[in-house]
């Protein structure tokens, strides 16, 4: 079973590397702008304060099974980061919709470099909001990086 | 750009249609089989209490730009559900990680039919954990099944 992707839209953002993503600020607005061809299954997104955004990695070429976070000195099993360079190139981000606008999506959260194509968005619900979480080496890397 | 997607690995659940899915207790538990070419990739997922899941909706055919969830009785914009029939069938579910055995997940939340086909597996962390959501028309319609 495979399966081909077409982008439904893209993403417009002030990140044109991957050191820019590293040091946005939250606060950023960024626009996802959905082809005209999809923009009816907009319809009932604005009732939501966040979406979930799948998109592709479109800068990444191939992948390993062992790979090292940009910020980070160590290599690590690819499924336990974000890190481009996977078996499936598809990014995941949760983004704030502020507004919408026939299809544009008015959003914060963006951590797409600008261009990114994106393939599905779907509403973010209570059941995807997870309590007492552990998150493994990435915690113990950051209380790292803070002391 | 187009991407073809591979699967990774596939979900053991015992759910056999959309009905089971519909009426699942949380605390199954279930498998997810990575194919052994991808095992190294998970090496760390361990230290994760949640993981996320990008699977393929294997059964869907075709999609709307509305559609009817399945356990209500309106047409709702398809990017404001998790319908299958969606331009890209990509599903999106967060699971309680509980061991991990080799290349096999023992996991808690599945909504998966058995025989899933698995594209990714991410860490979730405290980005993707958001507050004072507002989630639209689903928290009108369950208000309404509770009363």
């Amino acid at each position: 079973m495979k399966l081909e992707l077409k982008p439904i839209g893209v993403v417009h953002s002030p990140y044109k590397s991957k050191e820019d993503v590293l040091h946005r600020v939250s606060s950023t607005v960024c626009e996802i702008g959905v082809s005209k061809e999809f923009e009816e299954g907009l319809k009932d997104v604005e009732g939501f304060s966040h979406l979930i955004i799948l998109w592709i990695f479109h800068k990444s070429k191939g992948y390993s099974l062992h790979v090292k976070p940009l910020w980070y000195k160590g290599l690590r099993g690819v499924f336990a980061t974000r890190h481009p360079n996977r078996p499936n190139p598809i990014g995941f981000t949760v983004v704030e919709l502020l507004e919408r606008k026939g299809n544009i999506l008015k959003v914060r959260g963006v951590d797409m470099l600008d261009g990114t194509p994106i393939v599905d968005i779907k509403p973010y619900t209570s059941h995807d909001r997870k309590g007492n979480i552990r998150a493994g080496w990435l915690e113990e890397a950051h209380c790292k990086l803070r002391h």
